[in-house]
């Protein structure tokens, strides 16, 4: 069985996930842990535990269990103390607890949600992901960096504080792997984080797996505004420290324009301007999926489609 | 396989359900709806959930999975707005949210927790337990009839707001039972708030099953002050219409006295001061469990043994 290993943290990771549950390869979802955002991030701050949700994300997506069980996963309490809270982070803060070590929980938390495949937080150090902008400004936490308008005007640094030891599996997964999946998602919120963590790069460009790049559907205004594939595949090779890439995979499809113009504040699509023999550029949207609307934001009305996307990287596993 | 059904709700059911598992006996568990002190009044009042509280601690007495789950299920969030909340009650609030009936969440709680049994609502009606007091003082809340200190001065009455109608499955375990257990367990929290449901008490009274009450070890001062195991079964049967009981089970063994000095504020040992046939009197003394160390309550210091319980239990349950 081949193995697949997927980076990443957050909606683009489930998408991919999601969708190659359904093949016949070994998955492991390697997984950002600077998210200090709604639910995870008062659960940080009031608990003192290591961010669940891009995990939790990750288990639904992976999870074989009833619709129910990941509807419960999802599912977000919506008046009291317990506001804005999913209960599959309150899961896993108590297992966190309950075990005494957040790899536990997650493997814990694995058989509850009877998971195909292996999630693999990519440091278990308490750590927080900053970002000095070229105005010297100071983004602390990824929620700032989220939310930030002004990264399009340029970034000195962006690091993990205090650098992280990582974590032992995430180098074997890397090392054994037949094919290396980063993207879609979040280039510095969700991507980044994870290479920016001590040996992850290192890892990546020393594996022998083949390794592919998917990229967004859609720019992130005053974040990588006016970006085409070009510059967030740059960005990437620029914390990588080389185009390690077999395969770029492009949306071709336009979404219709009534979703473009509710997006329109949002930012605007990622166009292709890369024409190599590693592109492949195919149509992957998806329509806007029923399942987990609640848990999305705005910007996932243009998503990936798990099943076009999965059918696209099967055709490269079966190559290998 | 004999059919036993325990009635009442709280730690004082936790014990005899936990012995009871053990044992190739077919258990249901009827458990009050009346809480609202603690994690559980704050869900009700926040959320609108039915009272979690009661069914957790019954599915847990019930639980085949292990330690670690039913760790999970008792473990109580230690800060910020989660503060106080047991795990187990806000699994079975969310499944009750995400299912829409908080019987759909009991079963899937029981799924996931692997029971051995059935716990069963007393009623799926919002209730609130009320009690107006000799001194025409009004009672609002199980919580505040647990804490009240008058209540061994005289009440007028009970009653639980609005007059709820009884869950079907209730009617039809007693109605099928083989041995019906009362106790041991707060008289006025948690058995009489069974026997206020509509047709619950005519259920017993009708029951061709063998009916056993098993008497408290200890007094609450300013509820059950001085009262002797006469008056426990008076009080109970009052609330029946009619004394139903082939069996009542006592206690012989006396405390260590440093313990009942320790709980000598909270009360006083029940004596028992009936000599009938009926009366088993043996050594039912437990030590202080480790196991739920944390969700026990002073007045628990002292309780019943699970396994010595369970033992003379069988011996009953064998003879018929």
């Amino acid at each position: 069985m081949k193995k697949v290993v997927v980076i990443g943290g957050g909606t683009g990771n489930f998408v991919v996930l999601k969708g190659l549950k359904k093949y016949d390869v070994a998955l492991s979802a390697i997984v950002s842990m600077a998210d200090s955002g709604g639910s995870t991030g008062i659960l940080r701050d009031e608990l003192g535990v290591l961010p669940p949700g891009d995990v939790r994300q990750c288990l639904v997506a992976l999870s074989d269990s009833s619709r129910l069980m990941r509807s419960l996963m999802n599912y977000r309490f919506e008046n009291g103390g317990l506001e804005g809270h999913s209960f599959g982070n309150l899961l896993l803060s108590a297992l966190e607890k309950v075990t005494g070590s957040f790899e536990k929980a997650v493997e814990e938390a694995s058989k509850i949600l009877v998971i195909k495949g292996t999630v693999i937080p990519v440091t278990t150090n308490q750590v927080h992901l900053k970002m000095i902008l070229s105005n010297r400004k100071l983004l602390e936490g990824e929620k700032e960096i989220y939310l930030s308008k002004e990264i399009d005007q340029g970034y000195k640094s962006i690091f993990l504080e205090p650098y992280p030891k990582v974590n032992p599996h995430v180098i074997e997964a890397i090392k054994n792997a037949d094919l290396l999946i980063l993207g879609p998602g979040g280039i510095y919120t969700s991507i980044i984080p994870n290479l920016l963590v001590e040996g992850v790069r290192e890892s990546i460009c020393k594996s022998k797996a083949k390794k592919i790049f998917i990229a967004n559907l859609m720019n992130r205004t005053g974040q990588t505004t006016g970006f085409r594939v070009s510059h967030n595949l740059k960005e990437i090779i620029k914390f990588l420290g080389k185009d390690v890439f077999d395969y770029i995979l492009v949306n071709k499809t336009n979404p219709p324009k009534r979703l473009l113009e509710d997006y329109k504040e949002e930012g605007e699509m990622v166009i292709n301007d890369i024409e190599e023999k590693r592109v492949v550029s195919c149509d992957l949207l998806g329509p806007l999926g029923e399942e987990n609307k609640k848990d999305l934001l705005k910007r996932n009305l243009i998503r990936h489609d798990s099943k076009k996307l999965a059918k696209e990287l099967m055709k490269i596993v079966n190559s290998l």
